[in-house]
């Protein structure tokens, strides 16, 4: 079981949460999404990635970028974590999700579950990686309402961790995101008390 | 632990399901999503009800009753049920899903895991209990595009259960579908098994 400790208890031993990753274009959310699913994985947890972009085409066809539909489709991601995690499934959401608002709805609907992470990748380091080579569009007029360049961004202002990735690089940043779960000093009193656990957060 | 002989394995213990309840408005499809859930969920199961008329505003804003909102509707609900039962967490939908194609691309989605119902509750029963008031409002004309009064219904052609509701009755209905699914046979051996067949089947 990488990244945990024989004898530690395992994230199936602890109640799920929604992870959920906020941040412009390319700060490293999807990357971060999926390498600690696998790491939850890896450590006998049932995990799902909900990827904004990935999921779009599923949950959100016919909406937009304007505000109100940004946040609309923040509100279904959200519903689904919800549904996932309050069952005992970890959910990872990687969504820019930038508006405060529509993430607290979130945050209220999960109880006690919602664990939120800002990406916190400076503008000019996500439009030097450019993965989807959106900055270069907007740079050029071929694209516009590109969040952190001409469309808000506002940061959580008082999220459960702050994940600078330019200076933590991958693994950095998910033993962060382990560590502030409690997944390395879970008390070993936890084991085998997932249902239970996860059952009472309904 | 009611619905189940003392001894037997309870739904925890077998894979999880997407039981998928189809029909006409007012055939009752949600009282006995309700009514199964209730004994899954006695039983030890995790379970989540999806009810079309409640995901509506949720997941479907926007979208209307034409075929192609209709089907897109129906895609959402099935996305959000095979994630759930993927994941061990049996998903009871409640959707009147009319078109056939619509329901085979859920099934798809799902492999093996899609158990669809066909509550077949014939229409004029349906017009007689008009839980809503839609067959009332479709028959004074102020509502069009009525499933099964001036809008299509196609029934599945080889569901998993035909339900006729009004012979019957609610008990009498959980009793088929839970009997149907396995749940009052299952090997003794599978009693702990879920997490391995849950996840076998992602």
């Amino acid at each position: 079981m990488p990244g945990v400790t024989s004898g530690l208890p395992t994230p199936r031993a602890v109640a799920a949460r929604t992870v959920w990753l906020t941040g412009l274009p390319s700060a490293g959310k999807t990357t971060l999404a999926r390498a600690l699913a696998a790491r939850l994985e890896g450590s006998g947890a049932a995990v799902e990635v909900l990827d904004g972009d990935e999921l779009r085409p599923v949950l959100s066809s016919g909406l937009g970028y304007s505000r109100q539909d940004r946040d609309e489709n923040v509100r279904r991601i959200g519903f689904v974590a919800d549904l996932l995690s309050r069952n005992g499934v970890w959910a990872v959401a990687a969504v820019v999700s930038p508006y405060r608002g529509a993430r607290d709805e979130v945050r209220t609907r999960h109880g006690g579950r919602f664990f939120e992470v800002w990406v916190s990748t400076p503008a000019e380091v996500c439009a030097e990686r450019d993965v989807k080579g959106l900055y270069a569009k907007q740079t050029s007029g071929a694209l516009t309402g590109l969040t952190g360049a001409d469309d808000p961004y506002e940061p959580p202002l008082s999220p459960e961790l702050v994940l600078p990735t330019h200076e933590l690089g991958v693994d950095g940043c998910v033993d962060r995101i382990w560590s502030a779960l409690g997944l390395d000093q879970a008390a070993a009193g936890m084991v085998g008390a997932t249902t239970a656990l996860s059952r009472s957060l309904r």
